[in-house]
């Protein structure tokens, strides 16, 4: 299973992975989350064509084959607000992050006066 | 300057030069012959975005930058029939072959009957 180069960027509201992966449509990539905090895409790339009578390769450099790449997500990603796009060979996935915990509003003790 | 992964597969009709080109649209990709008989297929990729304030690259593994790759083309390679194809980050190109030189016909001599 080989591995395919990936970026990862954090913004002020997301997590964004950018994998490269030239040559797949969408239906031939999986996003999914496991363990509820590892976001795994996987694929599998083939050869445009097979091999056959009257066509032979004389240079065969381009991986084919599956693919998959793990990521640890952190703690404040919400993993019920992910999208993924392909676009050129490259795949972005976008993982929200949660929002941060509300800071507690101070009680107001009405006070009576007597 | 990186290069990056082709294959190149030969037709009856063509040779076929498949190269590996995510995130590049065609815009970005320059197919040119050189000397007559070499292919260069050249381009740059830049980040989609420039780190800016808010975001950080937490991991940067895909390769940015100019590429280049040089095929020498065979004596039979048409260099007038070259056409280009970008997909999904795969840029196709495509060399006709020039038609075999045809075997010299038999010289019929008319014999003349006395």
């Amino acid at each position: 299973m080989a591995a395919t180069p990936a970026d990862v960027k954090e913004y002020p509201n997301a997590y964004v992975f950018i994998v490269d992966m030239p040559g797949l449509k969408s239906g031939d990539i999986k996003v999914q989350v496991e363990d509820d905090n590892v976001l795994v895409i996987s694929g599998e790339r083939k050869r445009e064509e097979e091999e056959k009578e009257g066509v032979k390769y004389v240079r065969m450099e381009r991986r084919i084959g599956k693919f998959m790449r793990k990521f640890s997500l952190p703690e404040n990603a919400n993993i019920d607000k992910i999208s993924a796009v392909c676009q050129d060979g490259v795949l972005t996935v976008t993982v929200e992050k949660l929002p941060p915990p509300e800071a507690k509003k101070p009680k107001l003790v009405q006070v009576q006066v007597a």
